[in-house]
C-alpha cells in the first residue's frame, strides 16, 4: 500500500510509535494518476425492493437521490474520516444495481484523482453514505434494512500499481479503472 | 415508523407521489424523547486485528480515533444524508467490541435526543463512519478488510414506542437503551 | 419583520447602532409554527432548455440533481449567511416548472420549521442553489445563462402573520412584516 | 466551454448517456491559469437603498459582511454544487458598487486558481450568497427585494481560452482579469 | 457544574468510567435561558496595531472581517469540538477594544441560546477564532504576534445560576456553576 | 513572509488599498515545500491537572480527542478563516506536553503541504482548536482556566526561507521541520 512505513512488517497507517495518532506525512510523495472502486450492497425485504424497483426502472428519485448523496459525501471524506488528507478528486461515479433474486441493491463507487495519496477510502465512504441514504429513504418501509459487504474492489496507482481484490464474492473490476 | 404516511400500505420516506424528492414534513410533531441503536462490524486478517488488540487492549489511539469520527459523524447526519432533518443530538456514545475468534471488531453507536423524529439514520451513521475510520487506520496492512452488517437494534419514542430488532442474526440490543 | 427592532422607522437587521454586525437577539421570542415560500428562475437558450426537458419531461437526473441539492443548502443556510440563527428545519420542498415559452426553468422552494426565526433566507437559499446547480450541469452547453427573480413569494408565523408578496415589483417595506 | 464532451453537439456537463448524474472527469486535463468574473445585483427600495449607502458611503459593516459571506461561499462551492470538483482558489475577490439612480446594489466577484477546471460557478456562488447576505440585512426594511442578473461576464484559461459576453446590459469585463 | 456527573469529587466531563470518550447525555436536561461571556486577545508590536487602528478607528473592513469569522465560528463549535452538543444559538456579538498603551487588541464574544447547555465554549470558540483571523490579516507585517488570555469571563442559566468569573488568575472550581 | 507585497513598508495582508478584504492572490506562486510549527498552553488548577495527567500518563482518550481535534480544525482553517486559501495539508501533528511543575499542558502543532501558501495559520488553529477540546473536558472541574501563548514558532519554504521565532519562551523547534 502506497501510504506503509518503510519496515518489511504491516503497521498501522497514521498511528505513530507511541501509538498517537498523526496524519502520514505524504509531503514529499510524487503526484500520479491514481483510481478506486468500491463496493457495498443494501439488503431488503422483497415489498421493500419492490417500492424501489418497479418493472424494472427505479422510481423516482430514489437513486437520483442516494446517487448525490455518495458523490458528495466523496468529497467530505477527509472531513468525516479524521486521518485522511483532504484531496481534490477529478472524478467520482456511483452507480446503482439492483439485484431482484437477491431483494438487494448493489452499489459501486469509482474515484480518481491525480495527487499523493490513494482514493479508496473516498470510494468507500461513497458506497456507505448512498447506502445510508437508500436507507433512510426505505425506513419507514423497512426498518430491517442491513447495509453490508462495503469493500475496495481495485485501486491503481501510487507504489503498488494495479491491486485487484482476490476471489471469492468479488466481482473484480478489471475493467473498472 | 414515525415518519411513514398515514395510509395502510407502507411506502417511501421523502418521496412524493410524483416520485421526487421532497423532506417529510415533521412541523407538526410532537417532541418526544428518543433513542436508537446501531451495530456494525469490520471483518479483516488476524494479523491486523492483532495489530489493534494486542493483549487484550487496544493499541494507542486507534479505537479512540474512530470513536471520536463516529461521534462527529453523528452530529453531520444531516449533511449527509440529504433528506435527514437537522436535529440536535443530546447523547451520542459509540462503542466497541474486538471479538478475536471472529477477527473483528464490533462497533455500536446509541443516540438520543428530545425531538420530532427519531435517530436511527445518526446512529447508523455514527457506526458507518466508524467502521471507515478503523479501515483507513488498517488498510496499509489489509486492503481486504470488510465492514458488514450494519443496521438498526432498537430505537424508542415517536409514534411506535419501543422497538427491538427481531431475532436471527441479531444481538437484541434489549438492553442496550 | 420579527426581527426588526422596537422603533417605528426600518432599520439593517444584525448592524448595531455602531455599525458593526451583531447577530439579532431571539433568545426571548416565542416559538412559532412558519414558513415561507421563495421563487427564482434560470433563463436559458431554447437549445439548453431542451436538453433538459425533452418531450415534456426532464431528461434524467438533471432536475433530481438541482433539487437535492437546494434541499441541502437550505440546512447549511446558517453556515452560509453570516448573521442567519441557526435552526432546524421541518420541512424543505423546492419544485420545478419548466417554461417553454420562456425557455426558462422556474424554480420554487418551501421551507418549514416550529420557532424563532423566519424561513425565508433558508427558502431564498434553497433556491440560489437549485438555479446554481442547473446552471453548473448546462454551462458547457450554454455559458449564457442568467439566474434572475429571486424573491420571496409568503412567509407565515411570528409577530407579522401572514404576508404575501404583493403584485408587481412594488416596495412598500411598511406593511411588510 | 472547457468541460464539454468532445462531440460537435453540446450536451449537458455531468450527466452520462443514461441520464444518470456523474462528475465529469478531469484527471487527465492540463492545469491552466483559470479566472471568472461574475456579476448580479440586489435591486430594492429608495429607503432601504438609503440605509445601506449614506452620503455615498455604505455604513459600517454591510457591505463587508457580504463580501466575506461571498469570498467564504467560493470556497464551498464544490460542497454547495453536487457535480463540482473540489479545487484551491488561489485569489477570491467580490466587489459592490451602489447604483443609486436604479436603488440596488452591484455585486461583481473574480475567482481565480491554477488547475484542472473553470471557476464559473465559484464566481458565481459568490456573487449569489454576497446577494443573500445583503438581502438578510435588509429584509425587516424591506421583505420585497430582488436579486437578479446573476451570471458570468468572462472567463479565462482551459481548452476554450478567452471567453466574453456579448452585449446587452453587460459591463464587458475586459479589464477584468 | 451542569454537566458534571452526580458525585461530589469533579471529573472529566465526556469521559466515562473506562476513560472513554461519551458525549454527556442531556436528554432530560430542562431548558433554561443561558449565556456565556469570554475574552482573549492578541498581543503585537506597535507598529502592527498602527496598521489596524490609526486615528482610533480601525482601518476599513479589518476587524469586520474578525468579528464575522467569530460569529460563524461560535456557529461551527459542535462542528470543530467533538465533543460539544449541536445547539441552536440566539444571539452572538464578537467586540474589539484596541488597547494603544499594550499594542494588543483584545476580544469578547458573548453567546445566548435557551437549551440545555451551557455556551461557554461557543464563546470561547468565538474568541479563538477572531483573535486567529486578526492574526491571519497581520501576519505578513508581524509573524511574531501572540493569541493569548482566552478564557471565560461569566456564565448564567442551568443549574449552577451566574457565575463570574474571581479576580486574578485563581483556581477554585468548587462553586462554579 | 511570503505573502507581503513587494513595498517596503509592512502591511495588512487580504486588505486592498480602498480598506476591503480581499484573498491574497497566489496564482503565479510557484509550489514549495513548506511547514509551520505553533504552540500553546492551558494553564489550569492543579487538580484539573491530576484530573487529566495521573501517573505521568494522561487518562483515557482525553489527549487522544484534543489531538483529533487539532488535525482536523487544521483541514477547516480556510473554512474559519475568511480569507485563508484553501489548500491540501500533506502532513499534520499535534502532540502534547503536560508540565506539572506549572499545572498546564503544552500542545504543538506542525503542518506540512507542497504549496503556494505557508501553512502557519493552519498551525495556530490546530493549537487553537485543541486548547479549547481540552478546556471542554475540563470545565466542569475548572472553569477558570485559561488558554495562552499560541503563536508561531518557526516555518520553512515560500520566499523568506527557514524563519524561527526569536528568544524569550521559545522552544527554537529548530528540529522540528
Amino acid at each position: 500500500m502506497q501510504e506503509s512505513n518503510s519496515s518489511n512488517s504491516p503497521s498501522l497507517s497514521h498511528i505513530n510509535a507511541k501509538g498517537e495518532a498523526s496524519m502520514v506525512d505524504v509531503t514529499r510523495k510524487s503526484v500520479t494518476q491514481r483510481a478506486a472502486v468500491a463496493t457495498g450492497k443494501v439488503m431488503m425485504s422483497k415489498a421493500t425492493f419492490d417500492l424501489i424497483v418497479s418493472g424494472g426502472h427505479a422510481k423516482g428519485d430514489v437513486l437520483a437521490v442516494a446517487r448525490i448523496a455518495g458523490i458528495q459525501a466523496a468529497k467530505k471524506c477527509a472531513d468525516l474520516i479524521p486521518l485522511c488528507h483532504p484531496l481534490m478528486l477529478s472524478k467520482v461515479q456511483v452507480d446503482f444495481e439492483p439485484d431482484e433474486s437477491q431483494s438487494q441493491i448493489n452499489v459501486r463507487a469509482l474515484c480518481k484523482l491525480a495527487g499523493k495519496t490513494g482514493v479508496e477510502m473516498e470510494a468507500l465512504t461513497a458506497v456507505s453514505v448512498a447506502c445510508l441514504t437508500l436507507f433512510d429513504m426505505c425506513k419507514a418501509a423497512d426498518p430491517e434494512m442491513v447495509i453490508s459487504d462495503i469493500k475496495v474492489q481495485s485501486k491503481t496507482g501510487g507504489k503498488t500499481g494495479h491491486w485487484i481484490r482476490e476471489q471469492g464474492t468479488v466481482n473484480n473490476g478489471a475493467s473498472a479503472c
